[in-house]
């Protein structure tokens, strides 16, 4: 019988504090490494591919730093808007823009996760990667609210700006699809896709 | 009713005739495009992670090239000798050297296969990656057998140095395992993962 200390790591190539509070919220036991890729959206590039060659590139870079086993899990999420991208906002002004655009209307939330097995069973997938959309739709806040939101320091590490958690802010008026996914990691895919791979949680 | 002309193109990432022979005999009609990446093994990294990192770059290089629908096929194969891999030889001397140390002796053909599908369908797997392994057992050629190959110049687009289907020089005694992966491409494990992937031949 394997014990639990025979069972190889696992390894989350993010330093996102959401990804990390989500997977302990499934049990599983992991350790951090912190991807360091060129995070640019190329030209001309969809978003679809963007955000899955990112979760692909973070993979494949901590998978080079790990020990000879072991299973990495890499995700990169983002906010679209009319098919552009919001990133993360670099300042005050470019949140306040984000959050006007979003405000009372719809958008899609896609999280691409990547797993990547060190240990390869036969008859497994080695690499897997899934997509998964939430399309989100803001409540009408207003402008002090966005600005007393931007005052609490919060937008600037979130794709679009926003954290659909933040509990005064609140900013979402209603999902459709995963609500992990719009915080970070889609708890769903991923058990899927941990079942497709072999892993056992 | 979907007719033929609604499919997306299926775009094999790859320049070697073998595969497009290979990839041909499954009745698949599909298009080429040859990926451009930096082929190099990097620093301490394993075979296994080596060949299925090329997959993937090559099916995303390819991928940023066509048009907004389709299912790219990247595959890479690497010969491993003792932990080692055997790329291919780039003069006589260096071909020569892999046959007489694969002589007589096993060694393992690994095929890496990439599918990125850009049309997304929801529920399936947008990327995938799986490898095959086959244990290769060479005969007991001759130093005249071998040069009369390496005459032929039939090595040196092949890694390894080596084509198993070579009717004069048929260097291989025994294999174990898929027999079209030694040729460039693992055509059972390829069927799976199509229908992995949503794709109907």
């Amino acid at each position: 019988m394997k014990t639990k200390a025979d069972k190889p790591p696992f390894i989350l190539a993010s330093s996102s504090p959401r990804r990390r509070e989500l997977l302990t919220s499934l049990g599983l036991s992991f350790t951090i490494l912190k991807p360091e890729i060129d995070e640019n959206q190329r030209a001309g590039e969809p978003p679809l591919d963007y955000v899955r060659r990112l979760s692909i590139e973070k993979a494949i870079d901590v998978l080079m730093k790990i020990p000879q086993t072991g299973l990495v899990l890499a995700a990169d999420t983002i906010v679209i808007h009319e098919n552009i991208v919001l990133g993360k906002p670099v300042d005050a002004n470019e949140a306040r823009h984000m959050l006007h655009l979003l405000r009372g209307r719809k958008h899609q939330v896609c999280t691409a996760i990547t797993l990547m097995s060190v240990v390869r069973e036969p008859d497994l997938p080695t690499s897997l990667t899934r997509l998964t959309i939430t399309d989100v739709t803001m409540r009408d806040y207003t402008d002090a609210e966005i600005d007393a939101y931007i005052a609490t320091g919060d937008p600037f590490d979130k794709a679009g700006g926003y954290a659909i958690q933040h509990a005064e802010f609140s900013p979402v008026a209603h999902t459709e699809g995963s609500y992990s996914n719009v915080v970070g990691l889609p708890l769903e895919t991923l058990g899927e896709m941990l079942g497709e791979i072999g892993w056992k949680i």
